[in-house]
């Protein structure tokens, strides 16, 4: 079986024929340049280096895991050569600021390069991951000194970097964590406490690690109004910025989780580590979210990597293992991709990956756009859009993968629960995305009680008019009126229902029974807009479609006529309304 | 956190309240003394043994595994000596004839059982629950010779049973396998060829081990229709009946799985082993079919058996762990159990659970009418009745366990994706049973093109008219009202869907198309008309009812107010038809 490829293609004609990449890009200053001829030679490396490289390395990497000796983390066998060659290649700063080394190019390629790293390895991915989080962290709230320090080797890739909030009793609310910091006269912070599930705690990659500790200053405020930023380095930096003496950061154990082996997950320990402060004092968790926004996307990409992945090797499987008759009984045994139920699962996989890369893609332009944009009103605009999908991102994309690898695994029969062909491992790696970053029942809460009453709760009555405007000027295009009906009549129940939960703005009971619901019917109805816009420019293909134009008619097809209807039953959960959740007294469950 | 605790009190709810057990049990021929005391006490019992005996095995049985040393297997520490106690206390023939040294108690009350050791462990589980489908393919298909030889000792347990059926290129399709049998001139055959995938292959327990093998005589036809049986112990037993020499058996290597790392699921080499053939020539698929329709029915209840034990686990951890504040913002931080979507993952697996229990437990009481009851046309409504549902139990019941675990797991954030509160392990384990036995696809098609052509197609119209008919004379009911529309409508929605699938009774793709979403709505129909039933026991408590009432009564409300709903999507998806999922050209996937 062929390991994986990434899937260029499909993210080209994204960028080419769905979202006009290019004349976007020409808009942006800084990315004028970024043609699309570039972005396919970027991408083709890009496949290239993931499969040559990292994808050969995830299966020995889960069966081997890490260990932790003398204190000291060692990765799988491969692992401190294939990052070596990934910072080399200059992969770890692609879209890291120019001036601090990196290539400066737009996000909407970091996140595609993001799925094909996740694609290919996801325990070797959270290594760059994180690191990138940080920097952005960084970049927008430390001194100049810290950033000078420390971002110019972060985005290199020879000082990976840590984000180290959770805590044993802290984890969904950082207010309780207790890791305190105490101030130095030289202006720096002595930092002691344990945090738990710390991804990429410690490594042998050779060089500095940078952690970014969440810790309480004595005296701060109780909750979350209290809680301070440190840059918190394995070794102290000396003055002319090499490596210095160690640290007092310490690997207490290395977790045990049900997959993502190749990835040192850390019990940490600080003990008097020298750390400075990022930002203001008490504002920590501010800086935080800033770094935890990127890495929400990131995680929703990592459930579109492993879906990916998943359906690749089970529709390779699916047309070469011979089983029964044809569904017709002329023919036997025949490739089970013939089964009407094997080509259900692997269309459902096909179309929530697919529909997933469409929306990170449409999510990254924005995120582009909010940055580089000239004008201020497009800027905050598209940024506010952003807020908006960062928490269906994360939890529809990582929950479609997951769903998404136990189907493909289902394709493989009882071959799909053993080792061999690597389909449990999706599994087990799946499943995390669905947890950390804020587990997608918190990434619910935050769309129906944030998100929904931004700019007074217009914020999704302009997602929603935006996405009925493309709906309405596609109806021209020659064949896509059978899609279009059912697509639409999605669109009028997420807005019924999001006028509905907006009446509940102050209802925290009503809100939190809508929320996981409400966040799969939101994803599901922009994956029908979504799906709806690849059919149209797929269909501007004509009577001579492609091959790659025709399975993307035939994937919107499935998937409005057997996916989109799931919006019906989530809708009228929805409505039943919180009293079904609420009046059972807690005693009695 | 406290063990695993069987829910003695919800099955004795099911037996006395809903299901009228001993009004049953006394027009059984052989089951009459078997009153409601009996069962609780017996239920008691296995629940203490369950907790105490093997429960405490199922974390370290996972983290040890199996072992292959010098072509024998290990089972992990403990398991010998559980076993020996669980035979030694009659456990393994709990149900099975006493003319064989079984105990002949119900079916009913066997699968209650099953459920409770599958909670506690279920890769120990595996070994009764395989002898006992070989025990029943000898009772229905040996001769007497070998029944003698072989039952007794199966029975107390001293000879556990193997179901050798798939081999390397024959899954679902076994009319592919090519194991050999050689007729030999003493009457016994001579056995050659390798299985893979054989759950409780080889163990360490002491005694012999009666594999029941699908093998293929020379110049049989091609097909299913060429498979014969055959018994091929371990050890060729000796003419006082003992274990005599070692015979053609051999443990090629363990599987390497994802979860149920104590089960030795074995690839076995039989190499001229010596068998006696079960049953006529030819005919080894109809025995085995015998033996495969009880473990069809075991399998659901193993999904059902994890699933009440990872829920069991989840709602104490909600209780315990705080975080974050009250839904009204008034306090913090609370048990997460306050948690709107806290609460809908645990009361979406109870109710998951308990109706999965509650069509388990109707099935086997149909099981045991069809067995006993006096009057052959009873018998045979009964034994279709228990035909039509059987696939839905097992691919249902094994979906809903492992959503279940997954749901449950999620409780638990980050702590549930690590190994020590053994949240993980049950998804792993969990997974399984969606696949083996015939895959929830495999059961699906089952269901939609035999079961709904049984009798003309009247087989499903009588369940459908039962169900109604039953929903009608609970009208009366105080305060079931606002239940019963939403069941009544679902199943009118089953309805429609069954006839219009009988339709297509002979279009292979149609039939194909809609399985398994057919099989949910099925499922989900059949539970929503048991939550009705229970509900309406409840209410009969009146104005004072137990906590135990109320919370079957909350259960109810939550389950026809938020999971009954997505059947309105599945109708929709269905009666969307195999158009959009059969167009596509295989190679375009």
């Amino acid at each position: 079986m062929s390991n994986y490829t990434a899937p260029v293609d499909d993210m080209m004609f994204l960028l080419n024929d769905v979202f006009a990449f290019e004349k976007l890009m020409k808009e942006l200053p800084g990315h004028e340049d970024t043609g699309a001829d570039l972005a396919a030679s970027i991408l083709e490396e890009a496949g290239k280096f993931c499969s040559d490289v990292i994808a050969p390395l995830n299966q020995s990497g889960d069966q081997e895991g890490c260990k932790l000796e003398n204190g000291t983390v060692t990765t799988p066998k491969g692992f401190p050569e294939a990052y070596k060659q990934f910072c080399e290649a200059g992969w770890n700063g692609l879209s890291a600021d120019p001036e601090f080394g990196g290539q400066g190019l737009p996000r909407v390629l970091q996140i595609l390069f993001d799925e094909m790293v996740c694609s290919a390895n996801l325990s070797f991915g959270l290594f760059p991951g994180l690191t990138r989080g940080a920097i952005e962290a960084l970049m927008h709230h430390a001194s100049d000194d810290l950033k000078s320090t420390y971002v110019h080797k972060m985005v290199s890739g020879e000082w990976p970097g840590v984000m180290a909030l959770t805590e044993p009793h802290a984890g969904t609310d950082l207010g309780l964590l207790s890791t305190r910091a105490v101030p130095q006269d030289d202006g720096s912070y002595k930092i002691t406490g344990n945090k738990i599930f710390i991804s990429s705690g410690d490594q042998d990659f050779g060089g500095n690690i940078v952690h970014l500790v969440l810790a309480r200053l004595s005296g701060a405020p109780a909750g979350v109004k209290g809680i301070s930023l440190f840059v918190v380095p394995k070794f102290v930096p000396k003055a002319d910025g090499t490596s210095g003496p160690r640290n007092g950061v310490w690997v207490g154990a290395l977790e045990h989780k049900m997959g993502i082996h190749a990835q040192p997950t850390c019990q940490m320990v600080y003990e008097d580590a020298v750390g400075w402060m990022v930002g203001e004092p008490n504002r920590g968790l501010n800086a935080m979210f800033t770094m935890m926004n990127a890495e929400r996307l990131f995680v929703g990409i990592q459930g579109l990597g492993i879906g990916e992945a998943a359906y690749q090797k089970a529709q390779e499987y699916a047309k070469d293992r011979l089983q029964s008759r044809s569904p017709d009984g002329t023919r036997g045994p025949v490739a089970i991709i013939e089964h009407p139920d094997v080509r259900k699962m692997l269309l459902q996989s096909r179309a929530l990956t697919e529909g997933g890369r469409a929306l990170a893609v449409w999510t990254a332009l924005q995120m582009d756009k909010a940055e580089r944009h000239p004008d201020a009103a497009i800027r905050k605009q598209a940024d506010q859009l952003v807020a908006l999908v960062t928490p269906v991102i994360k939890a529809a994309l990582s929950d479609f993968g997951f769903e998404t690898a136990v189907a493909c695994q289902q394709v493989f029969g009882g071959h799909g629960y053993v080792r061999e062909w690597g389909m449990e491992q999706y599994v087990r790696d799946a499943r995390i995305a669905m947890i950390y970053e804020g587990t997608n029942g918190v990434q619910a809460m935050d769309l129906v009680t944030r998100k929904l009453t931004m700019e007074g709760g217009e914020l999704p009555r302009r997602f929603i008019a935006l996405v009925k405007a493309e709906l309405h000027a596609m109806g021209a295009a020659a064949g896509i009126g059978e899609l279009l009906g059912p697509v639409k009549e999605s669109v009028d129940r997420l807005e019924r229902v999001t006028e509905a939960l907006q009446k509940h703005a102050t209802n925290g009971a009503e809100l939190g029974a809508a929320a996981t619901d409400y966040l799969r019917m939101f994803a599901l109805t922009a994956f029908g807009w979504l799906w709806a816009r690849m059919a149209a420019h797929a269909l501007e293909a004509g009577a001579d479609p492609t091959p790659l134009h025709r399975r993307k008619i035939a994937l919107a097809q499935f998937f409005v006529a057997r996916v989109l209807p799931q919006t019906l039953g989530l809708e009228r959960s929805i409505m039943a309304g919180a009293a079904p959740l609420m009046e059972l007294e807690a005693d009695l469950f």
